[in-house]
């Protein structure tokens, strides 16, 4: 074994992708003291996605001063990787949850500090943007960050003002024709990992609103909001958004990051995949080792093992995919690439019990395949 | 890959040798069509201990009518293999419990048609016999066994009589100089897996007496008995066998298999692969699939899994030990040459759960690891 590529994505609420990097690493190079191990912990555009990224590819963390979602003034930070390239940012560091603590309020919260990021990292001369959406506290459909990137929103008056969930309702017109020039000549990549349309049943308010702190009567007033809006958009934009997977993400951000933006969705792991260059890094590696909290029929939609797997396979580098249970129908994940599916599972015991073995488990586990990979003399 | 060996011990309670074997075979020969697949169901000396050598080497089942355990007339069997040069018997088949259903009582039980089936065996030319013990509702230190080969027992007044659990204490004098000749030139290897002296705490009596219908009254009377016996056998045959491991198994028929036979008592496992000449199968080929239903720290102890890595190893054989759980300290198994231990656990659900699950998970663990040495190129 020369080289091998650690690439698993959490096991959610049990360990994160980088403490599962760390902890294969350990194992690994106690048989292979001399193997090139690249960790590539995965960003799910949530927080932490920054420091993935970073970890990964090294880079330097940016940290300035940006409006919360409700205009008060924080630090927050974006990463810059490729010799300053690209610019990383992760939505929730502006806009995120645990910012507003137990004021959480999608009526009113904003997602300017997105915005303010984004401009930032475009004037520090970043060619690229990847904006990961996750764990947001907003229902803006992005018209926050938006705004602090020079668009413009009036209402029936004709009075300009800056959209929130419950306001959205009032928009009438939309002038992008101020958008900051350095984010015009900027390609935005947006890491979203969820197929919500803008609203309805499935839209970003009935489903995320009430982890925001939206009651039912606030559900449906956001709803209706971010439908008004759809309207608006389609008529001085040009663009139809309503149904386009993603574009409910974090509160109908994924529709606004498209349309005041251009921004493109994707899924993460893509994103990271690409960001990575991971098919360059696969020249020359033995093994990939890959995870996931559990594997199944629904792993084959974009999730990281499956993404991992493709452009593995196509590189004819093996890929262990290392995983907490293995559930159902895992037949066609080994059609897509994946060649070994190894459960940490080491006794019969029921979940709770085994999430508290977790970490041991999945090192044993490390330590036995790497113990079996020498044997059979790779 | 060209040829392989399964040589699995029983998931104990819930998939004999002989199934996992089965289960094996079908979804190596899906990944390898061409591939020699050579099946070696472990006999542990208990029930169904002859149809396991009969399934690994092929060979014939000879019938015939003994005593059983309260000298009724049965049919039982035993077992002939290389050519009828070496007869496999397993003493559950004359003095079993299973034979003796509701009316256990091992003050009374006796081995008798244990010994006529090694007689019957030993008249038919085989030069060698492999008794296994296990499962018996007896407790007469082989006298049984021994007296219809003619070995003769006499009382305190001189009166020959065939002892059992209950009545070896009246054993004043054994007279060995009947034995039949034709046991007398022939090699005897008892199978047995366990540690137990003929008497004490951990004796015969105390620890299988019990489930042989012994109440805590009866097992004193036994243990003095075994006890006493061995006096006898001390003074009369100059053996002193007390404490020798494994004499006190099957009610310490390892002790007569000793004294009146000659007989080596002999791990399980030992008796198989010698039997089955595997050391000379594993000559060209490329796994060897073992298993059990747990392996841990104790596994080390001639257990099968440990029994057929040693020999692998040695040969330079890869080694991958299907199991239910993985315990504690599995650390060693390594060292003795198990190079991968997988798991049939693939959920984190309790025992009772997994039992039911076990045949068609073991089914998709040999599916994924055939998968993965194809990958490998193997």
């Amino acid at each position: 074994m020369k080289k091998i590529i650690l690439i698993p994505d959490s096991f959610k609420g049990t360990m994160s992708s980088g403490e599962i990097c760390g902890i294969m690493k350990t194992r690994i190079l106690e048989h292979y003291p001399g193997c090139e191990v690249i960790a590539i912990p995965v960003a799910d555009g949530g927080e932490g996605s920054v420091d993935c990224f970073l970890e990964a590819l090294g880079g330097e963390t940016v940290t300035l001063s940006v409006n919360n979602p409700f205009f008060e003034k924080i630090d927050s930070f974006y990463g810059l990787i490729h010799g300053g390239e690209t610019a990383v940012i992760e939505m929730a560091a502006a806009a995120g949850l645990p910012l507003v603590e137990d004021r959480r309020d999608p009526l009113l919260a904003t997602t300017y500090g997105v915005g303010e990021l984004m401009l930032a990292a475009a004037k520090s001369g970043a060619k690229k943007i990847i904006v990961g959406l996750g764990g947001s506290a907003t229902n803006d459909a992005g018209c926050g960050a938006a705004a602090a990137a020079g668009v413009r929103f009036y209402d029936s008056k004709g009075e300009s003002f800056i959209p929130a969930g419950g306001t959205l309702h009032n928009v009438e017109r939309i002038d992008v024709s101020g958008l900051a020039d350095e984010l015009k000549s900027v390609e935005i990549i947006t890491m979203c990992d969820i197929d919500n349309p803008m609203y309805g049943p499935t839209g970003a308010a009935h489903i995320f609103g009430p982890q925001k702190g939206a009651t039912p009567e606030m559900v449906e007033e956001l709803d209706a909001g971010v439908k008004a809006f759809a309207r608006v958009i389609e008529r001085d934009l040009g663009q139809r958004l309503d149904d386009i997977p993603g574009s409910g993400a974090a509160g109908a951000m994924g529709a606004g990051m498209i349309a005041f933006f251009g921004a493109r969705l994707q899924m993460g792991i893509e994103s990271v995949l690409d960001t990575v260059n991971f098919d360059e890094k696969l020249t020359g590696t033995n093994i990939v080792l890959t995870g996931e909290g559990k594997i199944d029929g629904q792993s084959l939609r974009g999730k990281v093992v499956i993404g991992v797997s493709r452009r593995a396979k196509k590189a004819g580098v093996p890929v262990v995919a290392v995983v907490g249970d293995i559930g159902d129908n895992v037949e066609a994940a080994y059609g897509e690439g994946v060649s070994y599916i190894a459960s940490i599972n080491r006794v019969a015991v029921p979940f709770p019990q085994a999430k508290t073995r977790a970490k041991g488990d999945l090192a044993l586990t490390v330590d036995n395949l790497m113990r079996f990979l020498k044997t059979l003399g790779i």
